[in-house]
């Protein structure tokens, strides 16, 4: 296991719910085109305002995944 | 839309109930005295501690309101 | 009160719901063991992925407590 | 001149020219409202893309301003 | 007191006696317009240099306030 | 709009003319192979020096794209 | 020599006086637990507000001690 | 050669042995789909841990690569 | 395992040897009083210099570790 | 070619005209004491106003020459 | 005035004093060799500790003078 | 001793073999013309890859030297 290798992406998640279901987002999308996703690091958290309400959540994420 | 300028105002919110939730206190109070918010940037997440357990939240934001 | 001198330690605490829980299972920890917690500041917020999924928050934080 | 007190705000100019070109727009702007701005330290640079291409420069900056 | 948001601005104090003069004409000025004082954070601490000696002390505050 | 996914890519690009250049030639590199640009953040600006003077600018940029 | 362990534990010390009292508190404080007690570090200064007047100083400090 | 763009690869490599045999794995494995390597950062040093040792080295960098 | 709360603790180690030698020497140290040690993460190395060379590696450390 | 060493000196320039050209006068003038300047990272820009309008520009740069 | 460019230094001034006489010192030892010191900015603060009371204060100013 | 007064220089040493050796080259060569040096803090590390390997490491440090 000492050998491997990861590369790290990162990604913008949005979601009109919350923080967490902004980062899943991200998450879900990422899945789609890379396997062995193993973790993920919040680098900021943002949210779109409208009618001075957050309309919705904007969490960038670094994701860690296995190089095969 | 170019030659738009905004500015960025700091606020803490805080909220028994979760970090999403101080975030949009801290915004329901600035829209009521600056008008076209846009975006918000979190700064920092603390929270305030009462009988070993959290008592309410409270997170940094700048706001970002275009200026007229 | 101006003369009280307070401790940082610094927690890693999971949760698989999201990241105020494992905020408060972080404290809850804390809690067994020192007395007077006073305030936390989230300094790093992890997760754990499987199956394209977050399996489980990390949330590192400091958490400040009344040195008596 | 040693008592002096400053207040710093922070602004985003935008423009479709140059970086330069949008911190001008801002300081123009705060000299509608501000007196005496004194100084500015560049904390951001941003840009709006469209077609492939920068559409326009946005830039965050602090600017400092001499209290009366 | 769960509910209470707070907003922080930027100061920069002024003295030719030392750094905590400084930050002590800072809040005395924003005391003047601003009620509800709380907290300040020290941000920069920078000082002019005249003859080979430091002239005045320039300390960079944030200072939190309750918004009403 | 608020389940869009952005990916995030971080480029250097290079000019012998000045730092706006040398962003939209990474801008122009990135997009003969991503669509949908949407952002860029400046991270790092450097320079090449040559005979005392600057040779070329090169600066880091992260571009923000949206994810189909 | 070049074998010491060093431990680094992080303090808030208060002063209403100055800074370096503040310093000097948490140092006291730390002492009466810890021994060989070699070095520190200001990490970060705070001061709570009263009456529009720095009320005292909260400043914190990791403090560098031997393990023996 | 001024008008070279170069993109920025993150990547966690791994070793039992040191720091440097982590990085040089790292670098192994972007050689076998990457043309061109031209340099890299070290962005993080980190190890695992097992039975009160260090079992492997994972340090995180980025890679610049000329952009053909 | 999502439950899992770790602490963090902070140790300078120090070697005439190298980098990692210091890390491992800090490891050592804290795994005779601390079970579970499970990651850590660099976060300082400096040197002290003796007759124009590295005389000892001083090299500051986060270690994580299961609270039980 | 890999022995070289390199050290790093950090000046401020001026220009009324633009970021480059502060940037420009800081290399000349460091041309004037150091041979083989190398390349430079820009550290900070700032820039003095008077009358609502950027009087001149102060680019903070780190420039690496090669020792010989 | 535009035209001139600053040089940076950084020294770390001691006392048994407090902070702001280490800083002085660093200055008055700066101008035995450097004229035309204009500003300071303070980089870090630590203190060596002995007896569990600050021995002296350590402080790390970056020193900016005008290049002639 | 606590009146001493310390100058911190620069610099970036290259070497083939490792981080240590690259660090060792800088402070070697440091020695030449500086005396008294003290300690030094790793700044950067970077490496110069060629044929999809790390060809030499790069480290950034910056040497405390007592001032006489």
């Amino acid at each position: 296991m000492s050998n491997h290798t990861y590369k790290k992406i990162e990604l913008v998640g949005s979601s009109t719910l919350n923080i967490e279901d902004a980062v899943q987002n991200a998450v879900a999308k990422a899945s789609l085109t890379e396997k062995n996703l193993r973790w993920l690091e919040v680098v900021e958290t943002r949210a779109h305002l409208e009618d001075g309400k957050v309309a919705h959540w904007q969490v960038t994420v670094k994701i860690g995944a296995t190089l095969e």
